[in-house]
């Protein structure tokens, strides 16, 4: 079906509903807001401006023999050639201390690489191998604190995401609680899991080929079944496992590649688009119907008060089509 | 408490956390994106243009004795005098015809008043009187259809609100399924209901009372316990009943009043702002523990991955602060 309208509910988040109406398409008015930052003249994220960030509690180090080695800034000093670096948020909304007048928690800033410009960042792969490897090291250690229930990883690129500084970053929140959608997926995929006798995400993967649109040996790239924005994505694991924290090192370079052209293919038919990306990701091995898995949400349109105030999502393209268009896009660069 | 950082749980919907967060405030980057259109030249909801749009399902006309006449264009033919006109979506999500290849729905357009420009159409709250009279009206028609199970009232003001166009307009919405959203908060209603045999807007309102900035004799104006943007407004009926049906015509006109102060004080205060706002009314009187109310968003931050991916909201104003500085704007005016 190529187009009118259909409704779809989401296979394992029961907190959403997507109308795809290719008429909605046709509307005469497309508003799409700037995505460029005003001042852009210093970055406190690039090489050699470590002094207005707080000092590091975990950066990587390569050092000449090719070693990996994991240090804090507290513990060693700077040393001025990392190649990842992770820090507590200069304006927090959580801090890992009590008595204090703040919400318990960690919210820190992880720099993905000392190169400023996303797409160079993003053409050679082992750079995201580099920061998924710190990512990886530092949730573990933050798990290590008994308060912690439960860490969530996001990005946000680009103003309409809510970014206020370009050089590639993710953020890190270590909550005390389940963050509420984490709550809503565990319940959806344990209903799933009941009804159906099988993950939802395992049950996309085999039954919606048509909606991949990359995969390699351990990864998946996907437009989703009932998608809130056209080119919704999930990135999906081929195998069920319930944590990112459960990759193995060879799974780890698949996903950097995944990740890397994922972002490269979305933008080659986007242009330079904003989004928002979150790893959905649990630590809790008696929840182990979950497949932890990550989104990425091109902010190509506006959600209004349907969206914000039903939660039912209008989408004017089918997944089928744009996985379609994105699998051309990556052909043609071969 | 002024400053610092606290968690707070919304008590009717279970799928919202919130962090206040003062200190975020801070943060040197603050985007704005526009909220002007590009080309308004042409508007297809001002009187002269209804050609531009389907014909009207329901229309007021109000006759020279003062008497209030509903009417379709469709069985009387144009109205010129009409003074709230409603008619299909052109582009619509969802329409009530089988067989066709859309979604079974209504989604409806309806054109509050004959005034171009919101603030002029506030300042006078018989006009918004008029357009409430009229949305019950339609609701209620739109209800006899046996397939619609429920029906969602949206407004979007400005681009960043995911608006088309400027004229004062509500949208609606009529499906055959409750919207994820609607069935969240009546799962938090009857939740907080059997824990604390109390509605918990009722509780909100008895107990919270500093958050309250604006009241009559029928509705309260106030800060939301746990917002999502800083300025988020209820706008609750005193009397607890599950459904907008169910006000009286003087209720009607203490909820236009509420609506037009509500918008104009939030006006004074932002400046021009975007904002979405819905009802949040169900139809249902076995689910009479559910209190009906009006959400505004008005759309002063940008949510980023940790707002939409696991449902943390951060704000970094109090919300009993965030009351205050609107009392204090009403009662300059006095």
């Amino acid at each position: 079906m190529t187009s009118g309208s259909v409704l779809r509910r989401c296979f394992h988040n029961p907190g959403r509903v997507t109308i795809i109406s290719t008429i909605r398409g046709k509307r005469p008015y497309y508003n799409k807001s700037p995505t460029t930052f005003k001042s852009e003249l210093f970055c406190p994220f690039c090489p050699g401006n470590e002094k207005y960030t707080p000092p590091a509690t975990l950066a990587l180090h390569i050092s000449t023999n090719g070693k990996y080695v994991f240090f804090s800034e507290k513990e060693s000093g700077e040393i001025s050639t990392w190649v990842v670096r992770v820090f507590p948020n200069k304006y927090p909304a959580l801090a890992p201390k009590l008595n204090i007048n703040l919400a318990y928690g960690y919210h820190e800033v992880l720099v993905e690489t000392r190169i400023h410009n996303e797409e160079k960042y993003l053409k050679d792969p082992r750079n995201v191998y580099f920061a998924l490897k710190t990512l990886k090291e530092r949730i573990k250690r933050i798990l290590e604190d008994p308060k912690i229930k439960h860490v969530i990883v996001i990005k946000n690129k680009g103003v309409r995401a809510g970014a206020s500084i370009t050089h590639p970053h993710l953020q890190i929140f270590a909550n005390t609680f389940i963050p509420p959608e984490i709550g809503n997926e565990i319940f959806g995929f344990k209903r799933f899991f009941e009804e159906n006798s099988e993950c939802p995400l395992c049950y996309l993967l085999s039954t919606y080929r048509e909606l991949i649109y990359y995969s390699n040996e351990s990864f998946a790239s996907l437009i989703a079944y009932a998608p809130r924005v056209p080119y919704e994505t999930y990135i999906v694991p081929f195998k069920h496992t319930f944590s990112f924290l459960n990759i193995s090192d060879n799974e780890m370079y698949d996903l950097s590649t995944t990740l890397s052209r994922t972002l490269l293919t979305l933008k080659k038919v986007l242009g330079d688009f904003d989004y928002n990306l979150w790893f959905h990701t649990i630590y809790d091995s008696s929840l182990s119907f979950y497949h932890w898995h990550i989104e990425i949400l091109p902010l190509t349109t506006t959600w209004g008060g349907y969206e914000k105030g039903a939660g039912v999502y209008i989408v004017d393209k089918f997944p089928e089509n744009v996985a379609s268009e994105l699998r051309n896009a990556i052909s043609e660069e071969k």
